[in-house]
């Protein structure tokens, strides 16, 4: 598995569930802007990484910006994610480097090796995954299965009542992907509004008394509280990230739809809309699994389990 | 089974479709405005029933008008359905008239009376369902199912990028019935666009040799020279009205997503949209099975099989 993010406190998760399920072998994290630079972001995945104990695990660096436009980090996400990112906690910082080579090259060089064995879970912007597509379809083509956190299919976004956040950072690179024919799997708004985690469960990664545990919970609480303040009807905060990584590891988690679906990149108030893609409606041929529904209790038994576990074995 | 309709080359082939399915008993046939003013929807409601010897099923007319404004028709209802509302053809004059009885008052009587044995089926407006929830929401609860043609989920519409015709002729109304919690399948533009009927079925109509057959190929094929112009990349006419009969008869021609679902009122570029409640996102409890896949071989196999039947029944 491949994590692309830009953590982000849910890609914090999101790479915590990865080191954590022991059928995965996280073979690198590619990182962009998006939640915040990708600089910082970068850094943010290396520092985590290393509080699991996953130092083996290089980190990358993908574009610094959209594919048509500047990256600009908007309040939402400083008020979202911290200043910092991850909540504005202190991490120990990490004594390794990023690596040099270009996230893009990494990806394109591991689809080619890997083929179907190789699993990409996207949880910030698809800049990454359309550059590695247009530097290399084939190999791109033979990735097993990319499963991404973006999009919202059957209910509104979180941006504007279209778009979702990672679409919106590049809805011209998320179309190059939708469109691509490769295998997709969306975990979109539709299944992760609906899949929350509360203080009560933080509080069960603070007892098992680990420094992992304890900095994991002050940055989702920090992500809890903001949820409070935005979507208090919610009761807890969305697992938007790591939902993404559960469900490419166990997709019964989600029911999902086949459709072939396109991003709206015109600027008009539809602008970094997921929808079906009307010239590819009577296709029998579709690329794209929809997750439309999930089985949140179970779900969230295996996260605790696979969070717990990993707090344990960084006594 | 109560058909409300806006009669409507497609409300005819739902008419047709009720009358032809043996398991069916249509108990009345409700009008509203939408495709064509509301008289002339019911009147051609009247000669459609006629033509198939369906002279016992009576027809009511609803509301004339949507609940918060006034009815006017659109240039695109004349064009895909005709001056006349069923493609220009002139059919017999019906001999009957219109009840009397209001149909609103019709459909709550029947509510009260049928109970879960009840199936309504809208293709047209929500406006008489929700004047009859309006009157007597306790009654309409009894409803087993209503069944509506209309919306568009994981689809564009077709009035705007997000509003589908029957929704944008009287949004609140619709977003009165969807947040009813009232059991409701959503047959919308998700599967009606891709359920298509083309000349070659029509001709096979045309070929049983009977003025039923003859004069609904030649309201059928009117509709398929419009589809022609406006949806080149369909390649036929959808079977929007009775795929929705279809599946209220059979709701296994269909894959369905439970869903809570609510209609945008606002007039901003949102208007007319029907998207999930985020309101009511993590509410167990669902009202609205939204189709979002379709079997069209079978459900069309079907369909030709009642429509041949009705049209030889009639020698």
């Amino acid at each position: 598995m491949i994590l692309d993010v830009d953590t982000g406190i849910d890609d914090a998760m999101a790479i915590a569930y990865a080191v954590a399920d022991p059928k995965i072998e996280l073979i690198g994290v590619l990182s962009s802007f998006g939640n915040i630079e990708a600089d910082r972001a970068s850094h943010n995945a290396l520092n985590v990484l290393d509080m699991f104990n996953a130092t083996d695990v290089p980190v990358f660096i993908g574009n610094h910006n959209p594919l048509d436009h500047q990256y600009q980090r908007i309040d939402i996400n400083a008020q979202i994610h911290g200043e910092n990112g991850i909540g504005d906690v202190e991490l120990k910082a990490s004594e390794r480097d990023i690596s040099e080579q270009n996230g893009v090259d990494f990806m394109v060089e591991a689809a080619d090796r890997y083929g179907k064995d190789l699993t990409i879970v996207a949880t910030g912007p698809m800049t990454n995954i359309a550059s590695a597509i247009q530097k290399d379809k084939d190999a791109m083509k033979k990735v097993g299965n990319i499963t991404i956190m973006g999009g919202a299919l059957t209910v509104p976004g979180n941006v504007t009542p279209v778009a979702e956040a990672n679409i919106e950072q590049d809805p011209v690179a998320a179309n190059e992907m939708f469109t691509s024919d490769i295998n997709i799997t969306m975990v979109g708004l539709d299944v992760t509004l609906r899949t929350l985690l509360t203080k009560k469960e933080t509080q069960q990664w603070r007892d098992t008394k680990t420094e992992a545990g304890e900095k994991m919970a002050d940055i989702v609480d920090f992500y809890i509280d903001v949820y409070d303040d935005i979507y208090p009807e919610l009761g807890g905060c969305s697992l938007h990230d790591p939902l993404a990584v559960g469900v490419a590891i166990d997709p019964s988690f989600v029911q999902t739809i086949d459709m072939n679906i396109m991003v709206t990149t015109e600027h008009d108030a539809y602008y970094a809309r997921t929808i079906g893609d009307k010239e590819r409606l009577n296709d029998p041929h579709t690329n794209v699994k929809v997750a439309v529904n999930v089985d949140k209790e179970r779900y969230l038994k295996v996260f605790m389990k696979r969070f717990l576990d990993l707090f344990q074995a960084t006594k």
